[in-house]
C-alpha cells in the first residue's frame, strides 16, 4: 500500500526501472496532493469569523475533497494492480491460432482495465478543479496561493493521466470502445485545462 | 525530515491548517517527483543494446537528475524552515519607533529568505525541464509517456513556486531587491513554460 510508504521509498520506487509506480500512479498522486492543498485552504477558512457566511459551503467542499483524496490514493495502487496482468498478457505465447486468439482476448481485457484507471484519474481531477474554482472564491485570502498550487497539481493529474489512456487504447482491437474512451478523455481535457488556467489566472491576478 | 514521512502523514500535514508544508514545499515535492520519473526513463534506457549509443549521455542526465532530486527534497524542508522566523516576525511588537525599526529589519530579512527558496525551486525546475528535453530525444521509446508526466510535475514546481516568490517579494521594503528577484522568477517562467509545452507536445505527437 502506497499510503504507508515513506516519501523516500516512494521516490526510489518511482525512479526505478520497475514499471509501477510509473506515470499513471504519479498522476493519481498529483491529484491527491492537489486535494491536500485544497483541504489546507479549507482548514484555514473554517472556524474564522470573517468566513462564517461561507463556512457551510467550505465544509461541504472539504468533505468532497477528502473523498476525492481517498479515491486518488486508491488509484495509485489500482494503477499498479492492473499493470501486472497486462505485462503478463504481452508475454503469452501466440504460436497457434488458439494461442493467438486467447492472447488477443486477454490483452484486450487488460488494455481496457489499464485505460479505464487513468480515465478515472482524469475525471476525478476535473471534479477537484471544479471544487478549487469555488474555493478560490470563498476560501481564506491568506491561502489563495495554495489554491493556485493545488490547481497545478490537479492539472498534472489530468495532463499526466491522459497519456496513459492513449497508450492503452492505441493497442485495443475494439476500436469503437477505444474511441469511446478517448472521447471521454478528450472531454476531460477540454473541460479541465481551461478551468485550471482560469482559476490559476485569477489567483495570479490577486497576488499582484 | 520529509524524506522519512509516510505518504499518509505527508498528505495529512499538507491538508492541515499548519502553514508548512504548504504550497512552497508541495512545489519542491512536485520537482522531486518529476526527477524521479525522469530517472525511471533513464533506468529503462541504460543497459539496453538498442540504446548503447546514447548510454553515456543518459547516464550523465541521470546523475544530474539525482542531484536535482536531492536538492528538491532538501528544499521541502528548507521552505518549512524559513517560514517559522517569518511568522514570528509578523508577531513582533511595533509600538515604539525602536520596536518598529527592529520589526521592519527582521521582517525584511525573513521575507528575503522566504522568497529565495521558491525562486531556487523555480530555477531547478527549469534545469529539470532542460534534461527532460534531451531525455525525450534519447530515452527509451517504451517510457516516452513517463517523460510527459515528468514534464508536468516540473511545470507544477515552476508554476507553483512562482506564486510563493511573489507573495513574499510583495511585502519587501527594498523594492530594488524585490524587483531583481521578481525578474529572475519571470525569466524562469518565460524559459520554462514554453519548454514544458514543447516537450509535452512532442510526447503527445509520438503517442498518436
Amino acid at each position: 500500500m502506497t499510503r504507508q510508504q515513506t516519501i523516500e521509498t516512494f521516490l526510489e520506487a518511482l525512479s526505478s526501472r520497475q514499471p509501477v509506480p510509473g506515470g499513471g500512479g504519479a498522476s493519481a498522486f498529483a491529484g491527491a496532493l492537489g486535494t491536500a492543498l485544497g483541504l489546507m485552504v479549507g482548514n484555514l477558512t473554517v472556524g474564522k469569523k470573517k468566513y462564517a457566511a461561507v463556512e457551510a459551503d467550505v465544509s461541504h467542499m472539504m468533505e468532497r475533497l477528502e473523498g476525492l483524496q481517498r479515491e486518488m490514493v486508491a488509484l495509485i495502487d489500482e494503477d499498479a494492480r492492473v499493470f501486472a496482468p497486462l505485462a503478463a498478457a504481452y508475454g503469452l505465447p501466440a504460436g497457434t491460432q488458439e494461442e493467438r486468439a486467447h492472447k488477443d482476448r486477454v490483452m484486450e481485457e487488460n488494455l481496457l482495465h489499464a485505460s479505464l484507471v487513468p480515465l478515472k484519474i482524469m475525471e476525478l481531477a476535473v471534479e477537484v478543479l471544479g471544487i478549487l474554482e469555488e474555493l478560490e472564491e470563498k476560501g481564506s485570502v491568506m491561502a489563495v496561493s495554495d489554491v493556485g498550487v493545488a490547481v497545478q497539481f490537479a492539472r498534472t493529474a489530468l495532463t499526466g493521466a491522459v497519456m496513459n489512456v492513449y497508450i492503452n487504447t492505441k493497442s485495443m482491437k475494439d476500436r469503437q470502445k477505444a474511441e469511446e474512451i478517448n472521447q471521454r478523455a478528450e472531454a476531460a481535457v477540454t473541460e479541465g485545462i481551461p478551468l485550471a488556467e482560469r482559476i490559476y489566472g485569477r489567483v495570479t491576478e490577486r497576488l499582484k
